[in-house]
């Protein structure tokens, strides 16, 4: 039953705060204070404006939701399970943050069907958030006709105090106004308290103002606790402005209806316990018990279900009559929705013989880049201000994203890598077939490394094209030579590292990382030239490791190159070869396929008796001795680098065929 | 001489100008647009106000120049040169970025006396001058007396577009003005220019206005081409503002003076080539042969010497009598500048026996910042925005370091790990005896690496306090749990990495971290508890890696184990001794100092003649197989974790002694 005092929004807001109260209690972990604080805006924005369809999570068209503040996970679950998602049932809530829930801790998209994005890392929602509405705004630009908006959703998000401190999302919402991107429409949760306490012990900057600069609409909701009114007139208003994107700043009060522990830093990480849920119960009026939702409550949020299912059949209808007049444009839009990838698209992926001239791996990149863009029109990305450098251009076409070009596909980031890593992400979790590449140094992979995670771990399969990957990169000097990068790289699970050795590789590296939709992957590639292998091919990459250059018989000595020193250790074994020693050589462009080949392959590539091994990187060592063990040994880098001419640089670390012949000798004793 | 209608300040920017055509054009390499278009700010800054000695460049109360831009840094050894610093010579100039020159490709504190923070990765040295600006202010709260300043210098930037659209500089920036550092003062190269072109592709936002959002006081000079006077004006003004850090825009051309490729991204960073350096000589009037720089220009520069000398003398003056009005305050200071650490300053480290409870380490961290904090009062760090979870205030203080209380030496940074990790490495560059530490949980040295690479690469004894260090983490799962984040740090040259297994090995850790002034530490952290060993010290903590628990005569295996892991090791090593086998356990709490042990050591440790060894630690096996090689086993982490309770994590992902013995034995055979 309603309590006399309580209205209907108010019991279907404290069904939220409720949920979470006890949900945090039962699992002793949690943060209950940013969904009771949230709840009013939570329900006013899934109530009376989020088109979704909670029986088909995944329907194309429909807004969506990102909960930057994924540590409120539970305000995101409780809506998912009152507004009727299977994902979520009251018992999955009860085994909220247990081992093999669908109530993880944060939100994971691989976990839980109608999460969009996964959050918890602060700022990455928000600049996920940033690539869902460019994605959708590319989409529409290419495939919108004025009599059938197929593409036409909204993406919303609630970010907290902690997601506007990360510099991450300064930068993306710097280029969200830039971009105008008037489909993305944040609510900022000002509840003034952070872990360290209130938010005046380090942030006291005006956040509606710094949006204001980035050219985003502002709007300020002073009572975010009550005024469900105010805030569906700020979302609607946002609704309305169609060339910026919307922040509106909706006051609350973190762990609202707590009596003792509202408007602390206690009620943002830490169970209220029995006896506060018990007040907090009196204090709101909450006569149920624990997981207790009224009926009138799931009635009000359960027509969800009716009003998706009449928007996504209506989507539908649309769907079928683009399908008729437009029958090459549905073709490929609804095989992007698929998830496959066009007929032939790797067709004109070059390939090389040891006759062609020798390119750097960043110019086999750009000539890949130019063979599959017209094949695979999904292809879209850019570079963080480095498209001369990176080579990241599709050759041939012109223009960018830009407001008044969504149509196009080539994005300029800005010098902003960690948002164009976390918009990649946000692209790919749109999840309509478009593959997003960026491009930095590879160096700056550190500052990007947070999102690069999240494609790892969330499944994206992100293409990361990372040139100037070694000292090979010369007089920039330390600061830009890579040492410690590529290891670090591979150290990271789900995340394959590319470090094709010529042409064919380089090809093959995109061959794979395109297939991977399920992967990122990283393409290390070179500043300098080096020249074509006489026996490598696209398919050999697949393997992640194989023999190159072989001799007669068993080998004394195995050596192993990556990228530019894989023709050092061709040469090394010629001269090697030539003194009467036997010596194979193995091209190991990605680890971690390699590691997936079967044991008999592995075997037949690096023979377990033959110990005497040695791996030639312009890299730290640090994680090779997986292949060259105790025995063998390594020329590799152990310190930063230098300025100096790149191949200076090469010449003073080692990288000779002098030195990694008297390597060789010195193993093979 | 001097060209009839050339001022001696304009003679004087285009030495600098022309230096940097000219040195770009011998190395063929490198970024002479900014330092063409930054030359009368540059000149204008160090020539007017600029407090600095040529002769002592570490001179305690200097003003601190930043060039953010790092690129640019011909403009800094241009003015390094020109004022008479003996670290640049004319000589060293037409080095610039060759093979062990003191002209590296981006301003290197270890190789260039003068150049106060290392530069080029863009947004790092606007916030290490935060960094600078915060130890000022501290040292100047902490030692200055009525009548004796003797802390009191300004900290200057040059920035460029790059450096704002970095993420990092937006959360340090935004500190900043929360902190009202009144003597930070950034000069904004307004230049309209990035590598991908004008700035309109993706950068349009009002800065000026986000600056003042952020609380500073902001200015714009219209023309700096050529407007000295405007530019000090505006200097002269934000030296007025005590309360509010001051941005000042100076709107640019890049590579002024070239004809053809000024106000081009082409200038940017490529040479002039002799062509264009020659129309660029006749359109500034510049009569002089490369490398030539005019007597009138350098004995105005050069009168920053006399200055110089002047301004130490006095100081020294001042602090003569400091030093005899303020012992014990003076006998402090001067201490610090020394860079010893006081008698004493480890005497409450904590020890412990197996007796004692355990802990968890970050508990142990806690424990031991607050011995150390009465003893080591130059110790100054924070969290951010995890204090309470981090364990990483110091006991028994309280209070801020804030606007009203710059005297207190805990840092709220929020947030921001990115702004922290450089803010930390600016107090380090400050030189002063601070030894900066700041903490967050383990797995967002992601959202900082970039920083850290920098502490790690410019030889900077910052502490890290990273807390939650594997799956034991437990709830909050996989976005919260590191996997691959403990061997991408180990991986990073000049980082040293201490995972403790009880309290004498994190006050051992402490110790290291501490003594290492030249090497930044990373101390990995448990949330959750251990019990301590019976065998464990601080001393041990010194070789890296020790004999914890022996068996008799030569061990059949070796079971290595770290933090959390370790004890896991001592019981399953119980347990198969009990079974009759021999097994040794090594405790490794830092790897790379065990890699700095003698042979010997390392074989007395790990004989190489026993290859059975296991390793245990929550993390990505990754590098380990340095010491396990081809014959060994892990039990490790190969996937992402999972939201559980941190002990089911443990058991499901095989931390158990049970699996840990059967391992075993099956490596035994």
């Amino acid at each position: 039953m309603v309590a006399a005092s309580a209205s209907l929004d108010t019991l279907c807001i404290n069904s939220i705060r409720m949920l979470a109260v006890d949900a945090v209690n039962k699992s002793n972990s949690g943060h209950p204070g940013l969904p009771m604080g949230c709840a009013p805006m939570g329900y006013a924005l899934w109530d009376k404006f989020l088109h979704h369809n909670p029986k088909n999570p995944t329907w194309f068209n429909r807004d969506r939701f990102v909960l930057s503040a994924g540590h409120g996970c539970m305000l995101l679950y409780a809506l998912l399970h009152l507004t009727g998602y299977d994902s979520v049932s009251i018992e999955d809530i009860k085994e909220f943050r247990q081992w093999g829930s669908r109530t993880p801790g944060h939100p994971e998209t691989f976990e839980t069907a109608g999460v969009e994005v996964t959050a918890g890392p602060l700022g990455a929602g928000i600049s996920n958030a940033v690539g869902l509405a460019i994605a959708e705004a590319h989409l529409a630009a290419k495939f919108n006709k004025p009599d059938s908006k197929i593409v036409d959703h909204f993406t919303y998000v609630i970010m907290g105090d902690g997601c506007n401190q990360e510099g991450v999302s300064s930068e993306a919402c710097s280029l969200a106004g830039h971009l105008k991107l008037g489909k993305l429409i944040a609510l900022y949760d000002d509840n003034q308290i952070t872990i360290d306490g209130r938010t005046d012990v380090s942030f006291t900057e005006d956040v509606l103002k710094r949006y204001e600069a980035y050219g985003w609409h502002v709007q300020h909701v002073p009572n975010g606790n009550t005024d469900i009114d105010g805030i569906a007139k700020a979302i609607e208003a946002a609704k309305q402005i169609t060339d910026k994107p919307s922040l509106i700043k909706i006051s609350t009060t973190i762990g609202f209806g707590s009596p003792n522990k509202s408007d602390t830093a206690g009620v943002h990480g830490a169970p209220l316990g029995e006896e506060e849920a018990n007040l907090t119960r009196k204090q709101l009026g909450w006569e149920y018990e624990p997981f207790e939702i009224p009926k009138e409550a799931y009635d009000q949020y359960r027509q969800a279900i009716a009003k998706g299912e009449k928007l996504e059949s209506e989507w539908n209808q649309l769907l079928k009559n683009y399908r008729n007049q437009y029958p090459s444009e549905s073709a490929e839009f609804e095989r992007m929705l698929r998830g496959e990838l066009p007929n032939g698209w790797d067709k004109d992926l070059p390939t090389y013989t040891s006759n062609d001239k020798g390119l750097a791996t960043r110019k086999h990149s750009q000539i890949c880049l130019g063979a599959l863009g017209p094949n695979l029109t999904e292809l879209i990305g850019g570079s963080a201000d480095l498209t001369h450098s990176n080579y990241t251009d599709i050759q041939g076409e012109s223009g960018s994203f830009q407001p008044h070009s969504p149509e196009k596909r080539y994005l300029h980031f800005g010098v902003r890598e960690h948002a164009m890593a976390a918009i990649l992400n946000g692209i790919a979790y749109h999840n309509s077939g478009l593959i997003p590449y960026g491009g930095t140094f590879l160096v700056f992979a550190d500052y990007m490394r947070g999102s690069m995670r999240l494609s790892a771990l969330s499944e994206l399969g992100v293409i990361y094209v990372l040139t100037h990957d070694s000292i090979g990169v010369g007089e920039d000097g330390p600061t830009h030579q890579p040492i410690e990068t590529i290891p670090s790289l591979r150290a990271m699970p789900n995340m394959l590292v590319f470090r094709p050795g010529d042409g064919n590789e380089t090809s093959g590296a995109y061959k794979l990382a395109i297939e991977n939709r399920k992967r990122p992957s990283a393409l290390c590639l070179s500043r300098q030239g080096m020249p074509n292998q006489e026996n490598s091919s696209i398919e050999k990459v697949a393997f992640g490791g194989y023999v190159l250059q072989d001799c007669d018989g068993t080998p004394e000595l195995i050596l192993i190159g990556t990228g530019s020193e894989l023709d050092l250790c061709v040469q090394a074994a010629n001269k090697l070869n030539e003194s009467g020693h036997k010596v194979r050589v193995i091209s190991m462009p990605c680890v971690e396929l390699f590691e997936e080949q079967s044991d008999l392959y592995k075997e037949e590539v690096l023979p377990s008796s033959v110990r005497k091994r040695l791996v030639v990187e312009a890299a730290e060592a640090f994680g090779w001795h997986k292949y060259i063990g105790l025995d063998g040994d390594s020329v590799c880098m152990n310190r930063f680098g230098a300025s100096a001419p790149g191949g200076k640089c090469m010449d003073e670390f080692g990288f000779t065929i002098e030195n990694v012949v008297a390597k060789a000798k010195k193993l093979i004793g």
